[in-house]
């Protein structure tokens, strides 16, 4: 059995019974009833995922998967690909701004090649080398990339967080690839079938006079290669991205291990859609960390029915989003670890029982 | 002079010039641009009143002030009166969502009791004695407290913020006081020329059937006192609470002493439409926290012309809006002091500038 059959196999629901104690437990603390609202939520949905009622969200570990994709030669993208391994450098360095937000939330950051287009050896072992190809192929001509890429791509992120699991309570995904807001969409249009015009946005800053440009490569490459929206490693081979893959692997790998994963923006949830085909129950174990600006992102909330805990117009990947929500799965930890009870406090539940 | 005099003359307005500066430095940041959105908003307004473009949050205190309302004796409140107390000792002893949620925030937690109806003085100093009254009088029945009194509240607030201006970076407000939305309400109503009964909410959980009667109460005392809208020391003393006078003052004398305060929810934003009224500058010190569930807040918050961070359906008051929030400043500080320039970075700002 291979280890992506392996990990779907051991990926089940959150725990319903524990998130029912969490509910009675929480409905004893000395606040009017549910009056933190979807911090609440948000305590009970982790404890179903911890199994217990008390849990920790201490020890938090950023996935960031950097990969490029051949379907920038089509000028979809408004930044050239050289980019993507400058970005690389510059997580290296410390200077992005996902270091600085992972430095605000006490995460550790580990960045993974999963596909960069340029040579960084010399950027490794601080980059996790785990590099399938020079880039993805242009899918307005061929597959992104073959099937056993695909699954090797997924394999990569569970590999990471398998490698991970004992020193992480918290997980959460970001990524960087100039270029992946295009086979985001596409991966959007097919999983959720929508018109690639209402899947595209301006991603980094494209021209607006170029989105149906965007829109009609990514039409073209899904007319192409009609990729089987039931087949998610069809589609992310055929419309996809290396980075994506990673990012699903890493969701699925958390669900296996039975750990949260915070999924950061657009390319993220695209990824998301591809794990949640896999494996539905894996988005049990998904927390939303904000509404991206990237306009398609509703339409994969809406698809996963999740709510995002952020809407602050951030549009940037890398996990920046992730990073910023983090603090709230704290505020959630905190408040079910250490308040009082009624009974404790000695405070009356008069009125709010 | 008063001290309260001498504070108003002291808020000027928050630094546009420093603004544009941030703006201008943020750009030359490795993302593409305004791609974090409403955080690097929000660094921008923390630049412009902390006169600098690199600024720290990192020491931060939550003030909160208790106090008790008269006008629970009409039966607007679901919960008895001894519960203000009863959580103040709560706080004490480290028990409450705030303490959880301050403590996750790493912020100290400062609790005054500003008027109590019950001795609490066995609290003391651990609660900051600040007592004015046994509680205020029935609005219903006559003026809450006295024009003195009132300003005594708001200097109250003052002089705590100028003892702790040099060990603070961040300031946030809360409040305890059983029937403090119905004075909150009241100062809504009168302020911003509202209904009453689109004013109320249910508060920590009252009947929905007795909505009604709560907005007779607080209509009933308005027609009573006829308190001048323009004039905000007599709306807080006919229709107000020692809390909100208090929590008013903290926001004038963090304005004063440029530094940004965290306001909190329903109740702390009634304490900032006094502050507003007495010092139109002050508003550019206050950073909102969340939208509250209560359903006047959104009239606050457009009355004051600001949008809140965070949407997360909460409604506990004690400043847990404003702890859950601290972080999103943190994240905005560390953006704008920790990451590289384009220039610092070799990283090519082609197509996002």
């Amino acid at each position: 059995m291979t280890l992506l059959d392996d990990t779907l196999k051991k990926i089940v629901p959150a725990d319903s019974i524990i998130r029912n104690e969490a509910v009675n437990y929480i409905n004893r603390l000395t606040m009017p009833q549910w009056a933190l609202g979807r911090v609440l939520d948000l305590a009970v949905e982790l404890a179903g995922i911890y199994r217990k009622v008390h849990f920790s969200t201490a020890r938090k570990k950023i996935i960031l998967m950097a990969g490029d994709h051949g379907v920038v030669a089509e000028g979809v993208a408004c930044q050239p690909q050289s980019v993507t391994a400058q970005m690389v450098e510059n997580f290296v360095h410390g200077g992005a701004a996902i270091n600085a937000l992972a430095g605000a939330a006490g995460a550790e950051l580990l960045v993974a090649d999963i596909g960069v287009a340029a040579d960084i050896s010399h950027l490794y072992p601080a980059v996790i080398n785990r590099k399938i190809a020079y880039g993805t192929r242009n899918m307005a001509q061929m597959p992104a990339m073959t099937e056993e890429e695909a699954r090797r791509a997924v394999e990569t992120g569970i590999e990471i967080v398998y490698a991970n699991d004992e020193s992480t309570d918290l997980f959460a995904v970001g990524e960087m690839g100039i270029g992946n807001t295009t086979c985001s969409s596409a991966v959007l249009a097919v999983i959720a079938g929508i018109e690639p015009q209402l899947a595209v946005g301006r991603g980094a800053g494209l021209n607006p006079g170029l989105l149906g440009h965007k829109a009609q490569v990514i039409a073209r490459a899904i007319d192409k290669h009609k990729p089987d929206k039931d087949n998610p490693i069809e589609v992310l081979a055929k419309v996809g991205g290396f980075e994506l893959g990673g990012i699903a692997g890493v969701i699925l790998g958390a669900a296996a291990c039975r750990k949260p994963v915070v999924i950061d923006g657009f390319i993220s949830t695209a990824a998301a859609l591809i794990a949640a085909k896999l494996a539905p129950e894996s988005v049990d174990y998904m927390i939303m960390a904000h509404a991206s600006a990237e306009p398609g992102h509703s339409a994969m909330l809406d698809f996963l029915v999740k709510k995002p805990l952020l809407d602050l117009d951030m549009r940037l990947g890398e996990g920046s989003g992730a990073a910023v929500a983090m603090p709230i799965l704290d505020s959630a930890a905190a408040i079910i670890n250490n308040m009082a009870t009624f009974e404790q406090a000695k405070v009356t539940d008069e009125g709010v029982r």
